[in-house]
């Protein structure tokens, strides 16, 4: 504390990221990492990229990337928006689409960034609570509202909502903003991008840090409407004209042009984490349906925080969260087959020594 | 316009970088760039960051850059913050340290993203005149305010204030805090780092843009009290916990240690900047006495526009500010001595001609 911080730092409660400890080398499947490499070919172009021009400031508007994306999702230009990393365009859209005097809402459980944001900026929120099987009550999140925004699958339980519910969700909050988080969709979800010609209250937002193996280049996009597209942009062009390293450009260009790859390893994240599921049953865990390269497992009988803590004695990180209704569950990363076969071996140690 | 923006983004004037145009090949004098390349040390450290390693998060404490400029600068690791080039720490900055109902200070003639942030924020703020010969009175900024945040040297008018000077300015203002933004120090000036542990009301911040020959990498530091650091780090984790890749974190603490290379480059653009200053001179114009790698120049006679659409025609860009006190002045970023012949017999080109 510090008598020249404002108020609101004062007061503010920052976000805590996954552990990263350094004291020895963990099996990490506690932040949602992909356990493959990049493409090759983002390797080759992030190297091509690094030269003399790095004395230049890189193009503010992003537009290779942009058109490599546009071009991709069939979208216009004008309809994308690139931030460094998707959390920097989830501060801009609560700087943009939300105002302090109507309530957002959003669920209890799901990613706890948006409960700091809407503090940060001072907004008005109510936190929707997931019901007894860890569903979002989407009829909940129709009633009056200044926006709503949702992880699809959410984090940390998993769970998908299909296209069809959405568009609903959607249809019902006509004069304010749905976001929809989608940093997890690749997983087996459907995108909601198809849609964002049918509503214009619809913004999608996507990172390159899960399905395309870049949590460490920081790029993530989003998708909507030209005018919401343009609103992130007046917010962005006032804080910070550049937040994309001319390498990260290049990197995340390559990143959306191989496509091929990225299907190859989501396809075998999507099986790897059906194979963990069935054993984590074996060994009566109680496992959320994932439809994202995580899984939200409790224990019938070992606590989340027994297994949790033995597992890091082991050298396996995954993610526990001390909060209330979910202080027994885990939240387990897909990794290799062979991360998952240690995991599974070690839990298995663990649950016969309790 | 669009009926899903808040208030905030309706009224706001978004900050407009120097222009970057790609119709053609440009003498690019417009956005205070180094016109020599980085060191080709951080070339290859970047390069071998390029690896597998990018699948996974960035160390969010960026804390191998931070004991380099730790080490550097003979600090605490605690006494310093990496942002996303220092414009994000100058946003950053903005949040931490000022509040709504305390009036801060900046010059009229300045950076102009200053005005912007203030306006974001919803601060109170009053621009202090530049007086007749563009200096900064510093006597103004003594006077009752809730922070000063002013350029040395300044933008665009590249006038430098001694360190004593400064001393007093932040003496003055024991109880709020003083930003002194040294994106242009390194040319010539006198940084406040030295008087860090001196006071606890003063905030630093660099930038590698412009010094270091990376604009391109987007990398800013801020030095200060380990208080006012904590603060910037409350407001960063609430906004986005990883701003910096790992491409740019290892090509940063190269830079950083190769200060002999740093120490090259920039003595060259302070031996061409004297000499252009005589070349404008010769050629008629007034150019303000400057300690960083851009001067800021009217002619006598030309209009500032007339010149500046000139230049452009003939394929160097200068800058070019529309705006009262300073719409007959150009700054141009000091190059190469071949790009500076170049500009001098362009301009006595043009000069000729009108």
């Amino acid at each position: 504390m510090s008598k020249y911080w404002n108020d609101k730092v004062r007061e503010i409660e920052p976000y805590v990221p996954g552990e990263q400890p350094k004291d020895r080398k963990y099996i990490k499947l506690n932040t949602n990492e992909n356990p493959y490499p990049p493409s090759d070919k983002v390797l080759e172009a992030m190297r091509n990229a690094v030269n003399d021009d790095l004395k230049l400031y890189p193009d503010p508007t992003c537009s290779e990337l942009i058109s490599e994306i546009a071009n991709y999702y069939k979208l216009d230009e004008n309809e994308i928006f690139i931030g460094n990393g998707s959390d920097e365009i989830l501060a801009f859209s609560f700087m943009t689409f939300f105002s302090k005097n109507k309530k957002i809402l959003f669920p209890d459980i799901s990613y706890t960034f948006y409960k700091v944001y809407a503090e940060l900026f001072d907004l008005n929120y109510e936190l929707v609570k997931l019901d007894d099987n860890f569903d979002i009550p989407l009829e909940e999140l129709k009633k009056t509202n200044g926006g709503v925004i949702i992880p699809n699958p959410n984090a940390p339980t998993g769970k998908y909502i299909n296209t069809e519910s959405l568009k609903s969700l959607i249809e019902a909050n006509k004069d304010r903003v749905v976001i929809i988080d989608e940093a997890y969709i690749d997983f087996g979800g459907q995108s909601m991008v198809k849609y964002i010609h049918e509503y214009d209250n619809l913004l999608v937002i996507q990172t390159l840090s899960k399905s395309r193996s870049l949590a460490g280049l920081r790029v993530g996009f989003a998708l909507g409407h030209k005018d919401l597209i343009e609103g992130l942009n007046r917010i962005k062009n006032s804080i910070n004209s550049y937040t994309i390293d001319r390498v990260a450009l290049a990197g995340a260009k390559a990143a959306i042009q191989d496509s091929k790859y990225f299907e190859e390893i989501t396809k075998k994240i999507v099986k790897t984490r059906e194979k963990v599921v069935k054993e984590l049953e074996k060994l009566d865990f109680r496992v959320l349906k994932s439809k994202s390269n995580f899984v939200f497992a409790s224990h019938n009988s070992a606590s989340g925080k027994f297994i949790y803590e033995n597992l890091k004695c082991q050298g396996i990180l995954v993610r526990y969260f001390d909060k209330e209704r979910i202080d027994n569950f885990l939240r387990i990363t897909i990794g290799t087959d062979e991360e998952m076969d240690i995991l599974i071996g070690k839990l298995r140690f663990i649950l016969s020594n309790n």
